[in-house]
């Protein structure tokens, strides 16, 4: 097996542990490649010794990738190896990962397990966004909302041809079952399983009272165009990337080709809910 | 093509046009025959011609079965003709109706119409609930709640044979897409699309304040179980029928073979959302 | 310092403790009482040395009384002693306690602080519930509901004489300050510090999507009428008692003359709070 | 009496609106003073003769001051003549106008009625904000933000030196009852009766989801702490103005000395709250 490791570079615990990870690895005579900027970042710190493992993220060919920070970190690093269906396993740093499987203190037993074949692999499905012939995929959710703070955005939601809405809000977001606990939770978003075949539309405050979050099938397509003259927005895509939305522009939504895959040990998606609703923590 | 007449009897509009429906009907040469009860309701009227066409619902071997009333009716219609897969045509005399399909004053066009072929019938999921070896169908949902009005249930819920919560709450809905748009709107849920694959679980008035909708795949297995000692619950189906729960008593939910079958002029779950949103309204 | 001991009677510790509490208050030499329940449940444990300090709550006459359990304890003990001003002092055997004040770890230590006089009084505000002549006093909220579960109740609210909104739901709660961490809070109500002269009115599961709580001063007088003929409702007061209410009644909610008068050593509302907010939990 | 005449300028209806009423005054001999902008405003649609009767915003000291245009036309007018007590008088060219007092159409017959006497003034409660030593007046709100789109703020929440809630979320307002129906009600605030002495804290998409409005007396003080390390935010008081917040920044929230004081000519907070709840409408 050949495996690929990524850090979130501005938390030291999370280099270190790459450090060790790959260390781990290379005594049990896997294949091993690092991120290009955390070898840097091994350097900067004296550790001189994984200069010739360094691979750019995006040219990773490996069987897996191993990520260690917080969901942040994974849908980074997922935006990457995206149209390779590598599966990704993440190893969480922040408080309830959705997205990454398993805890510092467990990670070699983890790593062990799977290197022995004790895991499966998990399709999660994703959102394909087209924009001025631009196309973007996102794991989690697609936000848009005005670039002024507390202004509204005034918006028309079509699914599958159908007007849905015409609604004033700060802001809109469409999300996957996997974003469901993400940022449309904190805006009000229900739980989805992600066995559901779905897509969540969520308002971010929105204007008309008694508007509420619409869950649509992901076989659907799901078109926003922003009405207001002279307004603009901005889309951010699981809260990594940002492209500009003018006046009248058309947003087009459709479940993404390409899945992204999570190596699992358990089943374990409600425990994290029941993490999430009590602590209120997912890590950022 | 053979016909079957239904109506609300409490209302006498919906009696008048019953009457009326049928004499249309019959000029028509379409074979027609009315609820038992109905043609009681229009005998008490003095309008004895119907008698012969008497028949009760539950034995209605029909092509169609027009209901006129609102929504309660077009539930407790189904319930009786539940097995034979008979498409309704509800006429509305509600405010907003999400299961009706026509208005009183578009009735006859409406009518001529789909004696013409000039329809489509529309599947919708059904959810089935097993209790004590009884088993129930629910084309909206199934609401558990306490017989003793402010007091709360203690409920598990499992998806999957995983546990999801266990929830202190006023009630739990458990609700097809079809319910999305009904009380467990009330009660916060989201407005989920009937061609979404899912079924929703709503807490009302939960205890622990972060408490979510949740919505599960419909190829999903629902248990609940009443866990408070001594506390008995009661299940609400379709706000129909209702039958008592006991303590440690579980219910299963499940998808329904059978659907339910609505005969469509037009696509416009949509407008008819929009309608709710801001009217507020839905058929008693 | 005379000072009366009541216990919740179903809890065998809050039983223990109230006898602890009342060898303590003796060696002391405080002059104390106990609710006769008590004393007879203690007499059941084999413990018939209390006999002679039974006294009636309703007839307590003294300068503090002890409560042992959780909020509801709390709540039932003030409506006994509602009239004479006597400061409650809560020890609290529940999850998190908004009217209790202390641990059953600390009491002790704290009776001891209290006998030296460390402690000051809080009065809350309390709600005047008027009906058909019959005068109610609630202390945190008094809640209307139908008997039927599952079915909704269609009422007018009234402020100041101004209509304020005609609704359908499956209740309507109006709370005090007190209430808003209670109840209220689970139907979607705000929290309202016991500094703001408000009382909040709360529907359940409205009909009306975009229906808010509204918080109206506690100088204003509320009306509510129920206008769907034929339907009964019930009113709920604090939990513990309950009145019906036919159609075209109309209750009148004031603030009430008689403030509930807590003792508290330290000022933490807050902490309350946001031990609610994470934990869940409050005193059943 | 003196009256002075403001318009919002980038609608015609407005300004023409203007016109028409500063004619009317004048046949009726009432000393009018116009806004300057709205002079030239005039001016540069030939009408040339208002030319005299410029006079600025901030320097108008007059018996009462009538504005055309929506809330936001009122909130800024207000922000300009603030500490001067005179009495504004709205005329509502949006759809819910919570702070316009009379429609376009009834504009003369109401103008005459006031100046006959027939009408009450209404003081509103206004919120102190201080930040850096700068000293700002909100009738309606403050809502605290990031500068960057789908970021959160991570806060600390004081009331009377007691802390309320350490929070993570997209944005935190602090409202008058006044703003309790307008952007607090988006973010899920509930309706305040002016007559309530309260301030409204309001968190925008928590991140903790058990997070709720919390109101407070307006005698309280109100402190926010930024502390976040890095991270910017932006103030943005009643929709009009923006004060840009650093990382450990202070800002303090206190009832102002100066009311607002409204021209009414009938009690109608909660018609226009049942407007708003139905037709979810308020004048932009």
């Amino acid at each position: 097996m050949r495996i690929g490791v990524v850090a979130r570079l501005d938390v030291d615990e999370a280099v270190e542990i790459a450090g060790k990870i790959v260390d781990f690895l290379t005594k049990k005579n896997v294949e091993t490649v690092m991120d290009t900027p955390l070898v840097e970042e091994l350097g900067k710190k004296g550790l001189k010794k994984y200069k010739d493992m360094a691979c750019d993220l995006e040219k990773m060919d490996m069987d897996m990738v191993i990520a260690i920070g917080g969901d942040g970190t994974i849908l980074r690093t997922q935006s990457f190896i995206n149209k390779k269906k590598i599966p990704l396993l993440g190893i969480n740093l922040g408080t309830v990962g959705f997205l990454t499987e398993i805890d510092p203190k467990n990670a070699f037993t983890a790593i062990n397990e799977v290197l022995s074949g004790n895991y499966f692999v998990e399709e999660r499905t994703q959102l394909q966004v087209w924009h001025n012939n631009e196309l973007h995929t996102a794991l989690n959710e697609v936000v848009l909302m005005t670039r002024r703070p507390a202004k509204m955005l005034h918006i028309e939601i079509r699914v599958d041809d159908e007007v849905v809405e015409e609604l004033r809000a700060d802001g809109l977001i469409v999300a996957t079952p996997s974003g469901s606990t993400a940022y449309s939770m904190s805006a009000g978003g229900p739980i989805v399983d992600p066995k559901v075949g779905a897509f969540i539309i969520v308002p971010i405050c929105p204007f008309k009272l008694g508007a509420r979050p619409i869950v649509v099938s992901n076989n659907s397509v799901i078109q926003v165009k922003l009405l207001r003259e002279g307004k603009k927005a901005v889309a951010v895509i699981d809260g990594q990337f940002e492209e500009e939305i003018n006046y009248m522009d058309e947003i087009i939504f459709k479940r993404a080709e390409d899945y992204a895959y999570f190596v699992r040990l358990t089943k374990d998606f409600y425990r994290k809910v029941r993490e999430k609703l009590t602590k209120g923590g997912v890590s950022p």
